[in-house]
């Protein structure tokens, strides 16, 4: 009886149930949401609709429905759980590295986050819902692990639960876009340095799992009529495109680069402008609904469709967006004549005085400036669907170029191949997201999204030509806010750069340090995990943060003479760069702090020899007053000495 | 003058310009392969064809073809070079861990493989190219490497020539199948156990051009008039399948699990027969060429056409299997009626008298024990070609009977929907390569083999499964190879069970050293590294398999007393587990070790302090007489003592 009741506990406890209830949660917290931000919208139009004739009370309605929602979402994070706000990847990306965010990974963050989105995507202000959905996906994974951890005691294991958060971010991402490989792909370069392929097969798992309940759902529901792409795409797949047109997608994706760089730049900079002590934020931040507020009423009121919004399709939300963009038609072949009746949504880019170039460029001007400061609102939101349609956008306006400039399609061994722009929308979009997010698994996204993998050449060229460019530039879009926030993470330091850069350690070592010998006690071990608060780092290497990593110790032939950890290790990094927000390089950094640390020795570093060493301790706590953990001693190479 | 010659040096050694001319050159010979192979084919049908109506003298010429291409590949390999001799991938995996193979990335074992593989291919025995071909793209990277160390030291660090090897995996599968995305993932779950995300934007990069340059060798040969997937499908997009087929789907999942592990089993069992030292053996190794020539004798006899070969489609190569089996049409509607103009080669599956269930049948047993034979022949061949149309043949079966069962299809919210054979063979064929590689990306490069995402779900859930019974029940292919060839790799340890299982290094250590102290010269160092030969290896920790380690030295309290080598910790393994073959559960050898080492030591495991130390040391050499390494010290929880 006790046997079988253990077998029920411990098969319980497998992490293949974990990983079910963990998608199931979130295909259905993802439907529901979708649901609910669509007949939001539903609400949102219906009004703009009744109310057409009386322009004022409908500018009225235009402007206070979403500020409502937004202002809402805003106060609700506030009072609830103000960790909610924002992405959530950067904030995972750190945890992830080992460090402990108090509070981010609760209860009442999910509710403040689930709520917040809902309004704010309901609203239909440019923010997106995959960087706070993998955000809440961690929490689920999070709380699920302590519900769990009833049955087994290994879901009190930190790496195991590290282990399951990657899976999380996959999850999040395949509810999302009901994009199951681009989904695990995606978390995997956006969080992780070091990957275990042994997590691939969890984060598979419970990627396809989600993905397939949240599109049953719609099946369910009658959205659609079986399991479907999210944005299906209809191009020919005989000859999708041209090795002609080739030179153009390589634009698109050398433009993108630049652009998302752009982007990046321009939403630090905003942030940084707020977070400057003026008279102005200093009211801001004391009247804390104004901020999303104005920024609400400023971007409805240009979107506004009888103003400004008529030269921008302000009409159309963000789904409608990306679905008209990415649609079969040549819009330039259509002005003037009669439209045809398969065009659907589509019908807000033509404008009967203004050309569809003017359109696309107002829309992508106005939508870049919105989506770089709406994504600065406090409130949960994320960019990753703003810039996927701003370069969807781009794109489809490379494209209409090129139909325009061969308007007959182009010649090829004697038959001739119309311009598809809807496949330039494509690439455009998954260049642009793939240069912000420093990522090039956004085109497998891309395919998942749009159902049609027959653009997958000229599309990988795009975005790795769009990332060469962008991580030239800036850092990714998420590595931005890390250091904007000041989240307490460290740059990577690439394997092969450890052998150029020596870091001495004694310059930045504390020297009094608690210790443990062979004598000591678990009590007193125990005494003094509890008083230290430090989480540790890649130092000389970043292949420690792949353990939970405490200290960093220093010894000197088996004596210990200091420990190093996170704090003195950024201080020395700040105190040599003497530049508070750039990341990028990393490697100056180090290369700086090496030089001046270059003044304590006077050999060569051609010549090693080992007597300082570097020990890297790493301490893990698992379950049932049990103590168990690994330890991890390290050398640096120091007082070089040449041979002979 | 010579800073900029120093200038062009450098840029010449950045790593685009290696992974630019590795894809370029990799594309090259994967698609003069193609051709060669190709045109042998052809011949081949053309003599079949030319002799028809003289039977004897048509059998001659069908087995007599086949017999001389792979016995001319078996004796080239084993003049020029044995190593090229197989698939590669498991001595790449082991490669990758750490270990060096003599003799396997050298210009002699390419030229074996190259020659002999396309000597292979165009004999149209069931032989794959996938797995030489990561291995033919390795060697070519090792070559460059060597080369490129003229521009750049970077190329003679051990760990950066390691990075470079992944990608060249990458390149590999993605000039085979023109995948970049599945190229790059199938390569990560194959040969990694850790994967460095620095090495995925290399991958993407070398795979996404190499990949490009395969398919424009194809338009610029009008082959194709643009660049579209290799074995493109054309299956309705707007209703790809309905969600009550999906029990289908999963029974070919499951189905496709138990097959592979039985593939892996059967495999395995004929190359253990052919090395146990019976007369039979004895003869067949003295006399090397007769196993291949009868094996294809064999093979070639049952595939003849007017013989037993009309029963089962033996008239169709490879390629052309796959083609006819992923078509839109369903058979068992076309027996009888007059047949349609598109069916092309599928003809060979329609038998005026023979059901086409019995054909499929029929070919898919035949050519199951004939894939897991012929690919023990001593010639370059892999696996994965031959285990795909398997699976595509199985996932036709089941598609035909489905058709048959629902001949009107199946009706849904009013509307019947037809079902679609075809997409049945694309799942069958990814679920059972899936299952006998153990990976979940033959998904993803199905998608990019047929140029169709539409099944995407169904395909994952299939593909999940086939790997979650097929895991359960043998080890990947791979791994099989690597236990029957007894290749120095060790299995994988879980992190998150080194907490639970206490390797005694006391055990197994080797005491007496030779070690370097911090008074050692460069000279000594280099003295010693010269003499030694052992590399190793992940211990306590497979953490340390992503460093290319050397030894693990044995301290207690910081004085040396032993070191580990890796075949102290096999024979180990191996004298505790008593079972030559048996790889699965690694870690009950582990288990087995330590409860034997419990012995000398009295306490229980929950209570450590720390007085013996494992050190493990990796050192690399980098250029020009310089000398750099890291050096880590890890330390084993051993003679645990209670608080108190």
């Amino acid at each position: 009886m006790t046997s079988l009741r253990r077998y029920i506990v411990t098969k319980m406890g497998e992490d293949w149930i974990f990983l079910v209830l963990l998608g199931l949660t979130m295909a259905l917290v993802s439907w529901t949401m979708d649901y609910a931000s669509a007949k939001s919208l539903q609400v949102y139009k219906w009004i703009h609709v009744e109310l057409k004739g009386n322009v004022p009370l409908q500018y009225l309605a235009w402007v206070t429905y979403p500020m409502i929602l937004v202002m809402f979402a805003s106060l609700f994070c506030h009072l609830v759980s103000p960790q909610a706000i924002g992405s959530g990847i950067p904030e995972l990306k750190t945890i992830l590295r080992g460090v402990v965010l108090k509070e981010y990974l609760t209860l009442k963050a999910f509710i403040a986050k689930v709520i917040g989105l809902t309004a704010g995507l309901g609203s239909g202000m440019p923010v997106g819902k995959e960087g706070p959905f993998v955000h809440i996906a961690s929490i689920c994974a999070a709380v699920l692990s302590r519900f769990m951890s009833i049955f087994s005691g290994v879901y009190e294991n930190g790496n195991h639960n590290q282990d399951l958060l990657v899976c999380a971010c996959a999850v999040g991402v395949a509810t999302c876009f009901a994009a199951p490989v681009g989904g695990v792909l995606f978390s995997i370069e956006v969080t992780s340095t070091y990957f275990a392929v042994r997590n691939y097969w969890r984060g598979y798992f419970a990627a396809t799992f989600s993905a397939f309940i949240f599109r049953v759902l719609s099946v369910w529901n009658k959205d659609a009529v079986t399991i479907t792409a999210l944005f299906k795409t209809n191009f020919r797949m005989d000859f999708p495109f041209d090795l002609q047109e080739l030179p153009a997608f390589a634009i698109i994706g050398i433009s993108c680069g630049f652009l998302g760089a752009f982007f990046v730049y321009l939403n630090r900079q905003v942030v940084l402008f707020m977070r400057r002590p003026t008279a102005l934020t200093r009211f801001l931040t004391k009247h804390r609904l104004i901020y999303p507020g104005a920024v609400t009423l400023i971007i409805s009121t240009f979107t506004f469709p009888p103003g400004f919004g008529q030269f921008m399709a302000g009409e159309l939300m963000p789904r409608e967006c990306i679905n008209s963009l990415f649609d079969n038609f040549t819009w330039t072949k259509l002005s003037g004549s009669p439209l045809p009746p398969g065009l659907g949504r589509a019908v807000a880019w033509l404008h009967p005085e203004v050309s569809v170039f003017v359109i696309l460029l107002l829309f992508f001007i106005m939508k870049f400036w919105m989506s770089a400061v709406s994504t600065t609102m406090p409130i949960p939101s994320g960019a990753f669907m703003p810039v996927f349609i701003l370069g969807a956008a781009f794109g489809r306006l490379v494209g209409e170029i090129m139909a325009t400039l061969f308007p007959n399609g182009i010649l090829f061994d004697g038959i001739v191949y119309r311009i598809l722009p809807g496949g330039y929308a494509v690439i455009g979009a998954a260049a642009l997201t793939g240069a912000v997010t420093h990522t090039v698994s956004t085109a497998v996204i891309c395919f998942e999204l749009t159902g049609q993998i027959s653009h997958i050449l000229p599309m990988m060229v795009a975005v790795i030509l769009a990332n060469m460019v962008a991580q030239g530039l800036q850092p990714s879009l998420y590595d931005s806010i890390i250091q904007v926030k000041k989240l307490p993470y460290l740059p990577e330091l690439a394997l092969g750069h450890i052998s150029k850069y020596n870091i001495f350690v004694e310059d930045i070592m504390v020297r009094k340090v608690k210790f443990l010998s062979s004598q000591s006690t678990y009590r007193e071990l125990n005494h003094l995990l509890d008083m230290t608060t430090l989480k540790t780092i890649p130092l000389t290497h970043t292949l420690f943060s792949l353990l939970g990593l405490s200290h960093a110790y220093v010894t000197s032939i088996g004596k210990l003479v200091g420990v190093v950890a996170l704090k003195e290790l950024q201080k020395a990094i700040e105190g040599s760069t003497r530049s508070g927000v750039r990341l990028r390089p990393p490697l100056a950094s180090f290369r700086d702090a090496s030089r001046k640390s270059k003044k304590h020795q006077s050999s060569t570093p051609s010549s090693p020899t080992w007597d300082t060493e570097l020990w890297v301790e790493g301490v893990t706590r698992a379950g049932g007053g049990r103590w168990c953990g690994t330890y991890l001693t390290m050398t640096s190479r120091e007082k070089l000495r040449h041979p002979g």
